[in-house]
């Protein structure tokens, strides 16, 4: 039997209650063509840019329309396969959706090697996270000795890694996060300071904490912090925009917060640059060993927040929204393996 | 007699009373040190980015001080030189002062050529607008073949020549500017469509004339054109901060227009960059080499707005903020040449 997320509605608020979990069955293995293979659903990432596609508006990708399975980064095993480059039992990693089963073609897969002991690091500290903050912080942000670097969300499951990866390439890292906890956690991780955004006044944190100016920005947040920190930064410094969680709780731009200060860029040279990080596809895989380097040398430590079951899915959506996660979010789906050939 | 205008205080609007016009000596040769030099001022460059200076907040340089005598790109003649490498007559470009003659160190001057004949090209065509315009359009926004790009204030003196560069380096050019005279103009330069931003709903002209979305804008305005802009830019977008002329009246950053839609700029991995032109120094000779090649083949033209007398330059830089120019806005100073060595 399969299972789905459905979405039913593009929601304006953080409020997760637009998927139908509907039950239905599994892809019909003699339906594919070539190069097709069925792929039976391990672990999904659920990352803050997932309520960006559901919104409705049309923005890196065509949003998910209303009656459409949820589309989400997964890994999984393929069960079925009419490929000549997969094999039954490979493992891949890939643009997947929220449900058990599914049908890709070979092209829209990467195999994964099975013999790795932690399958869901592919997704996460391997896979979107690892990559993105390493992507955030060499490609657009240019970090390098001796650099402050600011972190926003510091505690997720992105920036965990920016202030990791930000002191491994000899910064000084200053982290942002919404709690005692969070701030404690990014101080452990190697943080000079944690500013709790909901408790201390930024501005005056920064100015302390950050007595000589920024000069690398990694926003996770955008609004408010981010017009906070483009007071302090540095002539030449870099913003490298990689989400903007303060706003996706609202899709419609009228009660966004509007910034005052860009004109403070021109005067100091900043660049402030947006990415994502399916741009550098070329450079994944030497990423990939650098980051599993620093996790086999100790120098890493990576916080995970697993759910068992598909139907969780929305709400752990909702949590990370709502800084509510404890790590990288992901949903695990444990199964027996589909004997699709069996039939 | 030497004249000088010397900052009275610090101007919150662009109302540009806060100078004395102030008489004292010459500059006493007697007293200059190794490589000094007495400079007779011969042409003033009349800049929006003149209105930074003085608002008494540091940026790209220190402010004038209220008690100081202005500064200003200048063109000038050597009449007293202390200096091995400039000579007695030698014409000279560099940052100088709002003054008849003051005493320069050699570094801080570039020689440039006096059998040129039109000496006021060197602070706007061959100067500070066509550099600005250049490296802006090159280096920050990457302008290629096929782009399309938008330049506000695009009547203006660095926008003009956006306009023409723009043009010749490929692109289809839509520009804004606040007249029906100035909009004429600037479609007469090889605009597609100039927009009167002053007359027209400007997303609906963009949406209409940018049908294929912004792959440049060469921003010289800021606030709410920036905003609206930033709806209509491409994937791999690239913004051009040279100027933010809505938000130098108020230096106050209370009054000043938020922009709300920042985190687009994810999603369209949009770069957006502030620069100033002085960072390009390597580059030039290089350019003003390309520049004087478009003038030599009629391939661009260039309006100025000169006006004589050092007495004038407060207002011509009030007319400059409230748009009320009609080409690059010069200062002639127009004198006997000093003949010091015969004191």
């Amino acid at each position: 039997m399969n299972l789905q997320q459905i979405l039913t509605k593009h929601p304006n608020s953080n409020k997760i209650d637009c998927f139908d979990l509907v039950k239905g069955d599994i892809p019909d293995p003699s339906l594919l063509t070539e190069e097709q293979v069925i792929v039976q659903t391990k672990y999904i990432s659920i990352d803050a840019t997932n309520k960006v596609w559901i919104s409705g508006v049309k923005t890196y990708m065509e949003p998910i329309k209303i009656g459409e399975v949820m589309k989400g980064l997964a890994v999984g095993e393929v069960v079925y396969s009419k490929s000549q480059t997969l094999k039954l039992g490979d493992l891949v990693l890939g643009l997947l959706t929220w449900q058990l089963y599914g049908v890709f073609h070979s092209s829209q897969l990467k195999k994964v090697p099975k013999e790795y002991p932690h399958h869901q690091h592919f997704v996460g500290l391997l896979g979107i996270s690892g990559l993105t903050a390493y992507i955030g912080l060499k490609e657009v942000g240019e970090v390098k000795e001796g650099d402050t670097l600011v972190v926003s969300a510091a505690a997720g499951a992105v920036g965990e890694l920016v202030v990791q990866f930000g002191k491994l390439m000899g910064a000084k890292v200053v982290g942002l996060a919404g709690s005692e906890e969070k701030c404690k956690y990014v101080e452990q991780l190697g943080a000079e300071y944690c500013i709790n955004y909901k408790k201390e006044d930024i501005f005056e944190a920064l100015k302390k904490h950050c007595s000589k100016g920024v000069d690398v920005y990694f926003d996770n947040v955008g609004g408010e912090i981010l017009e906070t920190v483009i007071n302090f930064m540095n002539i030449k410094g870099r913003i490298a925009l990689c989400g903007a969680i303060s706003e996706y709780g609202d899709v419609t731009s009228k009660n966004k917060y509007g910034i005052k200060n860009l004109s403070s860029l021109i005067g100091k040279r900043i660049k402030m640059q947006g990415f994502i990080m399916s741009d550098y596809a070329a450079k994944f895989d030497e990423i990939g060993k650098i980051i599993l380097g620093y996790l086999q040398t100790g120098k890493i430590t990576f916080k995970e927040d697993i759910t068992d079951g598909l139907e969780n899915a929305p709400k752990a959506l909702e949590k990370l929204l709502n800084g509510e996660n404890n790590g990288k979010t992901i949903i695990r789906i444990v199964g027996e393996k589909a004997n699709l050939y069996d039939k």
